[in-house]
């Protein structure tokens, strides 16, 4: 009899042509292409194009991407409604996930190799309005449609911000959406593919997906990990903090270890120098500060074992300078992961597609005699 | 390197004391009991206890589980506000996957031992509200609160259709609330646990599964049998319409075969005998003659091939003759099996916890160097 594959570890649930880990080497490309050059050199709708068509776009083709982005942000009334009558204090990723729902009712379009990839694209871009209007509506502003622009996160954060953004911070939300896109088939691109092998629509493939990101063994460590800066309050306190935390309790070091990496994440070292480059506030430089002796202490301490920081480590910091408030980091990186989520299910979809139907062993009693209710203890 | 796991056939992504199935002898067994035995004698809620604690109840058990959903059954009226929004032709599952959504935002309990199991019932209780409430939208009524009484069929038929249903409606009703409690890990049921493994609240995780049962790979089977016998649409076309479109188109027979079972459905017998005890209308008896001479030509046809009826084949008579429309099927087959969707993510949470990340295996091309827009073609 077979074996549990507990946690599917180590179980190919796919192929996949998206994204390259190489753990040992701390190494991730897109494509082909090195994480490092796409976001030095490329704007969040090139990642778009190379994740749903297997390349680089030309600029005619980004030119297509970027109208389709453009046109596709409205999202119907009734879901701004709902949002804003959800609990106050309801949880933002948990908002996404109800608003996506909705969205399934009405735009319920079946697979169609043709269109899928197009799709994909408007999901996208309305991914852009809720995430923005989340933070509105959780901020007590009105809600608003975005206005198209020669970009995708310059239109995303002109919408949630209701000013224009600066060159650097467009920049520096680029990195993000580029950081985050993909990273092969964590637990909620997983719950995507299950979702997507029953032909169930795309939206609830985001659903599924959305539903098990909000998990705190999931999405959550970029804010988990900007909360320890918080704690931390002041550089002059982290080698007692670390002391104390980390080597006497023995807590976590949120930030920090990798089930993938084995040395530095590739993501962290950019996130670290946009973080560098946007802290601009008091405030800002002071968490970056902390965040630096935090890393320095890290890495002397848990080196040898080889955990070092993670793609979380310095995004808060990023997402801090933007101007979001912690809630709002795990639906940060939603907004960006929905394009791996939709990349990976089309190519699941149309080049491999099986219904997902796993076996479970049973270990339970094999027969019982039935007992009538009256004779029961 | 490791091979694909095409649709994780035959892996076991955990244990279970829940289900057992032999699909060569066709047995089906909840916690080892028959599911004839429990099915002719048992309360649905006699079924939750069994599922959720590991036994069938005794008589004050069984009215702890009764007083439970009697006092659980409200559900948030923002929930039937948005369900009235929604559009008209909304999908009745699509409708249930935004209200639990909505829920997961009211009610985000974290996992906790003793208090997941009676959070279930809570979420089993809710699920009645919003089934029958779901059926009173889609028919232009007004959305009621369920009445407490000695029995969840009972309420669920009178939310459904303002009146008191008789004995034989009731145990019918019943009767299908057990057969379709659960199966082991279709889809549905692993989306649910891929979410639940990243501890996601238990809403979500619903959210998740029901996404996954939207699917017309899926769910949507028992609409499906039934909408071929309308086709056929009387008993003396049976033979002529089984020529035609089985015989000589090769169209799939619905209702019949199953991944697991090599011979009878055991399902599908005890869903024949409601039936035909429950078939009262012209109308209705109609259908029942045509399903009983289309699976005597289909077993003559198909039983060499080890195909025969499944679950889905009379299970449409049923709810037909209860008084449903095709469109809300799916969803009572989901109103049952929630059930079986929560006592698997809590038995998988409390007894054999790991986050479920497998992994994709890299086929695309390994590096690529980069080229800057303006040089691409």
């Amino acid at each position: 009899m077979s074996e549990v594959s507990k946690g599917l570890e180590n179980v190919f649930i796919k192929t996949t042509s998206l994204t390259y880990i190489d753990g040992e080497a701390g190494i991730l490309r897109y494509g082909g292409y090195d994480i490092n050059d796409l976001v030095e050199n490329c704007e969040y709708e090139e990642i778009i194009h190379l994740m749903l068509f297997g390349d680089l776009p030309s600029a005619s083709q980004l030119q297509k991407i970027k109208e389709k982005t453009n046109e596709s942000y409205n999202v119907p009334y009734q879901v701004f409604e709902v949002l804003e009558k959800l609990p106050h204090d309801a949880d933002a990723v948990g908002m996404l996930e109800t608003a996506f729902s909705m969205l399934s009712s009405f735009y319920n379009y079946p697979w169609k190799k043709d269109e899928n990839k197009w799709r994909a694209i408007e999901i996208i871009a309305k991914t852009s309005t809720l995430v923005s209007n989340i933070y509105r509506i959780k901020e007590g502003m009105k809600p608003r449609l975005p206005e198209p622009s020669d970009s995708y996160a310059r239109t995303f954060l002109e919408t949630a911000f209701s000013r224009r953004p600066s060159d650097e911070e467009v920049k520096a939300m680029n990195a993000t959406l580029i950081i985050y896109a993909d990273h092969e088939v964590p637990a909620s691109t997983t719950a995507a593919l299950v979702t997507a092998s029953t032909l169930s629509d795309m939206y609830s493939c985001m659903v599924s997906a959305l539903a098990a990101l909000k998990g705190p063994l999931h999405g959550g460590a970029a804010e988990a990990t900007f909360e320890q800066l918080k704690e931390i309050g002041d550089q002059s306190k982290v080698e007692e903090w670390f002391d104390k935390k980390i080597i006497k309790e023995k807590n976590r070091l949120m930030g920090f270890g990798h089930r993938v990496y084995k040395t530095y994440d590739p993501r962290a070292k950019i996130f670290k120098k946009y973080a560098e480059e946007i802290a601009k506030t008091p405030e800002a430089k002071k968490y970056l500060r902390i965040a630096t002796k935090l890393e320095e202490l890290g890495i002397k301490h848990f080196a040898e074992k080889r955990i070092y920081p993670n793609v979380d480590f310095y995004s808060g910091i990023v997402f801090y300078s933007l101007g979001f408030p912690e809630y709002m980091y795990t639906t940060l990186f939603a907004l960006s992961r929905v394009l791996g989520w939709l990349a990976h299910i089309i190519e699941y979809v149309e080049e491999q597609h099986r219904l997902i139907r796993p076996r479970a062993l049973y270990v339970g009693p094999i027969k019982r005699d039935f007992v009538p209710l009256k004779y029961r203890e």
